[in-house]
């Protein structure tokens, strides 16, 4: 398999015939992922996420450009780390935001082959945004990436699903986006590792950050008791406590910062063994989803023409209730 | 089948024990469930939400007594509804909201047969909760209630699926929970149809009102062709245009003209055939999860012992892709 090998070798051009076949669910694509798997597992995914306006783009900008210059940390001989960039736009495909985002990278980071950047707009569902970003995230690890940079906007369900395939969250707010505390935000902090103001230059900064520290302070308690410690197979370990950094992006203020912490949260998760954990837990789900996917697919194959749509006719006409239906033709396989 | 008998006589005792069945996932209640399936499909389901602090626990109060006193609209000789209501909590079992809520609402309605409250806490994940709380839907339409008021928190996922599962949607905002225009309203709005500001006597009010109309302008352009309408099945039709109404739910105020608009959205619903098409994609929906999960479960029944495993071991050592694993898994069974 050429393709495979050539990204192997860091040829950029393979690279992204292979990412479009992904994304267009190629099967010679999806082979290719296979083959490429085994050499995933060394790339740190960092999840980036936050509202318009807070400015998340130059942020993961500049952390990108402080990778490729200084790596993690300030070290007296710097190390420099090769960055993979996807940004994921669940709304329109026609936003304004992703195109000028995508012109301000263009200008500082094009031509540095240790860098490579990848806008996904929706085309369609979310899960399958969701599913085509784990697969695109697989290629680029095994492509050799030490740092991938999954950028979404903060909303809802992206999230979750940026959530589960990073290593570690980071969740950009801003001032004068709405400085209360809100439910909304109770949500996105349980999925928080490190949280970003960013333009901490502008008036009320002081109160978000204020804000945000209260917010975790208050659910820093619930946290520790939380059902969903289990359904995601972590074990009882010391408490990461999301540092809340502010950061000027576009002066680049804070961002030696922020590359500490994000390196700082994955030495907490290799130490605690939250790292095998979490890993464990997001293969798990990802091969359950796969398998119901699969399952359902194979299963709609075999049906008669017709035989799901008739199906559902005798749920809507109330003849049968959809779990009856649903019984009788998965048993009329069998038959 | 005693227990059906009972609920569709009205048996309200009946009722509560088959809920709590049905909540189990008990096998002889999801039986009665199938059995009072036929009946099902009277009832106008109403989706609540809104963030924790807007007050729509006493508006989902408020709009219960003035059903049962005066029905939908006003008229000479008013008609009261029966009404059920699903208090639907997807964070903390221990919520100080949930309690106070109910107990505020026993003080008004306790009493009355022509109204049935459940509440429902969650225990354990998401999906699970959304998927109990479509068949006790189910139930209650069946024990013939006219209406059916769904509240939940406004947070992410709990909205899509109350969206899924209701023929209107009200959201619920209040003045001072952060009134700027957030790419989070912009979500909100997708799913509603009409959208409540509580609490309109506090200061800001006008504000929030005024907010929510410019948001709701902005989303109107983009939703005439948002991709959505084609994955719910839903036929271009004239727009319905969500108004924005005020309300002071502790004092009543507003609270006629909320039960006007949800009339109206019914009427609109039915003139323009959205109702069947909203039918059509939910029991999709509906019918694809349950296959999916029922799928899922015969397959794993008939694995080995651990060869689930066994399986995400070897993606987990990077032996295997996960698709491969999955595939394979499948037709080993297919051998």
């Amino acid at each position: 398999m050429k393709s495979v090998e050539r990204v192997l070798k860091g040829d950029r051009l393979a690279l992204a015939r292979l990412l479009t076949q992904i994304e267009n669910e190629d099967a010679s694509g999806l082979e290719a992922l296979s083959a490429l798997y085994p050499h995933t597992g060394h790339a740190h995914r960092i999840g980036i996420t936050g509202a318009p306006g807070t400015g998340k783009s130059s942020l993961v900008n500049r952390l990108a450009l402080h990778l490729r210059q200084n790596g993690w940390s300030e070290q007296a001989e710097p190390e420099a780390e090769t960055v993979a960039i996807v940004a994921v736009d669940p709304s329109s495909p026609f936003s304004g935001g992703a195109f000028l985002g995508d012109r301000i990278r263009m200008r500082d980071l094009y031509g540095d082959p240790g860098i490579f950047i990848r806008s996904m707009a929706s085309r369609g569902a979310l899960g399958g945004l969701a599913r085509a970003t784990v697969d695109m995230v697989e290629v680029l690890d095994a492509a050799g990436f030490a740092a991938i940079l999954i950028e979404t906007v903060g909303a809802g369900q992206a999230e979750v699903d940026i959530a589960r395939m990073a290593h570690t969250v980071v969740v950009v707010d801003a001032p004068g986006l709405g400085d209360d505390v809100q439910a909304i935000k109770a949500g996105i902090l349980e999925i928080a590792d490190i949280l970003v103001v960013n333009k901490a230059d502008l008036p009320g900064a002081e109160n978000t950050l204020r804000a945000l520290q209260l917010v975790l302070e208050l659910a820093n308690t619930a946290q520790r008791t939380k059902p969903d410690a289990a359904a995601r197979d972590v074990a009882p370990q010391p408490a990461w406590v999301p540092p809340v950094l502010p950061t000027v992006a576009i002066q680049g203020d804070g961002i030696v910062e922020l590359a500490q912490a994000i390196h700082d949260h994955r030495e907490h998760l290799d130490l605690s063994g939250e790292y095998a954990a979490r890993e464990r837990a997001r293969v798990r789900t990802e091969m359950e989803e796969l398998l119901r996917q699969q399952l359902l697919e194979g299963f709609l194959m075999h049906q008669p023409e017709g035989a799901f749509e008739a199906a559902l006719e005798l749920v809507l006409t109330k003849k049968k209730a959809p779990r009856q239906a649903v019984r009788e033709m998965i048993e009329g396989k069998k038959r």
